[in-house]
């Protein structure tokens, strides 16, 4: 038997961050991860090993941190877990005897087994796995054109990036937009527009039927507004989302929420108070609409691990995830799109009155210094207090600290008087213009709405 | 007599801005903007004029949102103001009354008039004042070597771009170290590397003694330690800071601070309930410190203009300035610089008992990915309740928007477990990992200081 103080199963983002933070806060505790993977790849940056980089080699998340930290690292796959005896079990027999256990087991992608077709060769996912998607990458090679089924990230990413290595890209999606849960219809119809002059066909409120062929993938077959349509394609990639890998904590005597993921308090803590869950296995609050949130981000689940990792031993109540903003950001051929938050569709349909408010600007002043972009800031606020529900943002490379800036807006409840008030820092080179900035702006249109009712 | 509601002073960032708030608060009424110049520089791309725009007619504020508000823009000079009758004199006789007046008449460049051959031809200082903006343009293109005196962040720039145009450029400094109002010496340390790897020859510590010179300068003395050199230069730029315009309201019965400012109080009101004062011209406090503050900014002008407009004719006690943050930025070779906040040195000084933590990662990941940039972020905490009271940032083209997320934490004053807590949303082409994020990784260095104390 082998001892540990704390154990963290998985080694992704959650993992990885759960095991510093602990070692963080706990410094003279023994920390181990167990993960299957003996490389794991950076999760966000799977896409990109499509296109951009050359080889999945590119996209490792180094050790040399958790090393240096003295977490000790198990490759291995954990068989099983006892919770009234702490310990777990691995696939090659070996006992590990725990104190605190930290669940970081992620999350695969969704597979529609009803879809006629579906175990066809040459239908893919997209799953954290490099072995898989190096092979991936291989059988791709010699297709030429592909279809690519749901519009969330992943998919107008992996789109984006199979478009760049010279694929026939088409993308389909249910909904009538892309990006349907981050952007409103006006932000989402820019990043379309984006992909459509990047050649690939974009198909929304298209429903897959089947998937089509004898061996191999010959085509697809779509519907729109009741008529069926066949797309010839030789592969095709399913980004239809992804469901929380549970399974390991049967025996640990946690509740899981409707949706499947386990249910943690503020702390990460799950019904044991020596188990705790964190990333995408773990249940999340939305921060507005206090509903359960299917959001999965590796930004989200580092929040968390670091906020399992300071509770471990000692609770506080000042280092507690008060509900999960989702805070997106990508760039489509040098574009940044970014959001945080309640959309305006959202925010309306869960109830809220709203006012909401943009503004076009550039991201330089003056506009042509130092590879401009255009930038639109769109906020949505409550319209009873002006507070902030949400943002989205289109701009150049600022795009990703743009959003944060929003996603603090929002952590911090500030109001619209707050932002008219804020203090911002702007430079030629960096940023829009003090007197045109859109954050500022958009958020000047929503208050004239207010000024016009008083 | 000519009428108006709302007469503004000054066609530089605060003027805009405050004439852009008038109306927008105050749609009905007659808002009018009298301006010196017939066309006005961007304050903060005038460093830009001399290396990378081509003309100074690149870096011109436009006119065009003042018409679409309908704005009236009157080019003229002010003669004097009367207080009592609240009427203003042009200089060519028109006589303009008002019911609000807002003062935006802006700064002018320091000049040391002790100075030894402070009046030689081709001694210049940096003005917002594009004819002699243009005419020091067209002098320098003859000048081979020449001498930056002040290394601020005009200094800065201006010794980066003169060295784009093809000059030899000396920047002297006071002081042991650049930018040093904004920074510590760790990040203008990183800051003077750049500066000297692009073959600016950079003295601090270094105090000038005199201009030589017989017309023309023909050098300058510098003494350092005791001993006094003498550097050949055909000009000499005087970047040693602006004085505020006061002149004009001497007769509206307000008052100024010590260091020539005009008083001003939340809601940006002078003395007198009518007048109002904006900008490089009014009275600045410091966020921590509520020491008068020297700050200027077009950033802290826009900030300003936006609660005066706001307060006109109605005050609001939830649109006021609490307080002065300096966020500056800037961009060197391709290398950004933030800072926001109090410095950890300044913070020492000013008496706060602070914990500074310091981490350098990569603006992207994995780290090859989309023009990566080193991103180092410093913060400077209180120790006793973990508020961040400062930052200072290095990075790539996302500088200027990351050091404003450290000037909406410090305007929250979130301390240092609501930043372990927060939310970050991050992307492979646009930020930082989500387990490296430099920001939260600072923190964490400070966080891992209290906890050895307790």
């Amino acid at each position: 038997m082998k001892n540990t103080d704390v154990l963290v199963i998985g080694g992704s983002a959650a993992g990885l961050g759960a095991a510093l933070a602990s070692k963080s806060h706990y410094p003279t505790k023994r920390v181990t991860l167990i993960r299957k993977e003996e490389k794991v790849a950076i999760p966000c940056g799977i896409p990109y090993i499509f296109g951009t980089l050359e080889t999945s080699d590119q996209d490792i998340l180094p050790d040399a941190g958790l090393i240096k930290e003295g977490v000790e690292i198990i490759v291995n796959e954990v068989s099983s877990l006892d919770g009234e005896k702490k310990t777990c079990l691995l696939s090659d027999g070996t006992q590990i005897a725990y104190e605190k256990l930290i669940l970081a087991t992620g999350s695969t992608p969704v597979v529609p087994d009803w879809l006629k077709g579906v175990q066809l060769e040459n239908v893919f996912t997209v799953p954290k796995d490099l072995i898989y998607l190096d092979a991936m990458k291989k059988k791709l090679a010699n297709v030429e054109n592909l279809v690519v089924v749901g519009a969330g990230f992943i998919g107008i990413e992996m789109s984006d990036e199979l478009k760049k290595a010279g694929k026939n890209v088409t993308l389909v999606e249910l909904l009538p937009q892309v990006l349907p849960l981050a952007f409103d219809p006006d932000l989402a119809g820019e990043a379309e527009s984006i992909l459509k002059e990047r050649g690939i066909e974009i198909l929304t409120s298209h429903c897959l039927k089947e998937i089509m062929g004898e061996k191999k993938v010959e085509g697809v077959k779509i519907e729109y507004n009741d008529v069926v349509n066949i797309i010839k394609a030789e592969a095709v990639i399913l980004s239809m989302g992804y469901i929380p890998n549970v399974e390991l904590a049967k025996n640990l005597d946690v509740t899981y929420n409707r949706d499947g993921f386990i249910k943690v308090d503020e702390y990460m803590r799950t019904d044991h108070p020596d188990v705790f869950a964190v990333g995408d296995c773990a249940e999340k609050r939305d921060f507005f609409t206090r509903k359960r949130s299917k959001a999965m981000l590796a930004s989200i689940a580092c929040a968390e691990a670091r906020v399992a990792g300071m509770n471990l031993y000692k609770l506080s109540t000042l280092k507690t995830i008060g509900g999960t903003i989702a805070i997106f950001s990508t760039a489509l051929n040098g574009t940044g799109f970014g959001a945080a938050g309640l959309t305006e569709t959202v925010a309306k349909l869960e109830g809220f009155d709203i006012i909401a408010g943009s503004f076009a600007g550039v991201d330089r002043h003056p506009g042509m210094l130092n590879n401009p972009h255009k930038q639109i800031v769109k906020l949505i606020a409550g319209r009873e207090n002006g507070v902030i529900l949400g943002g989205e943002v289109m701009g150049g490379s600022s795009t990703g600290e743009l959003i944060n800036i929003i996603g603090f807006i929002i952590q911090n409840k500030m109001n619209i008087n707050q932002l008219l008030t804020s203090q911002i820092g702007t430079h030629p080179m960096l940023t829009a213009s003090p007197a045109a900035y859109p954050l500022i702006k958009a958020a000047e249109v929503i208050a004239k709405e207010f000024w016009k009712k008083q």
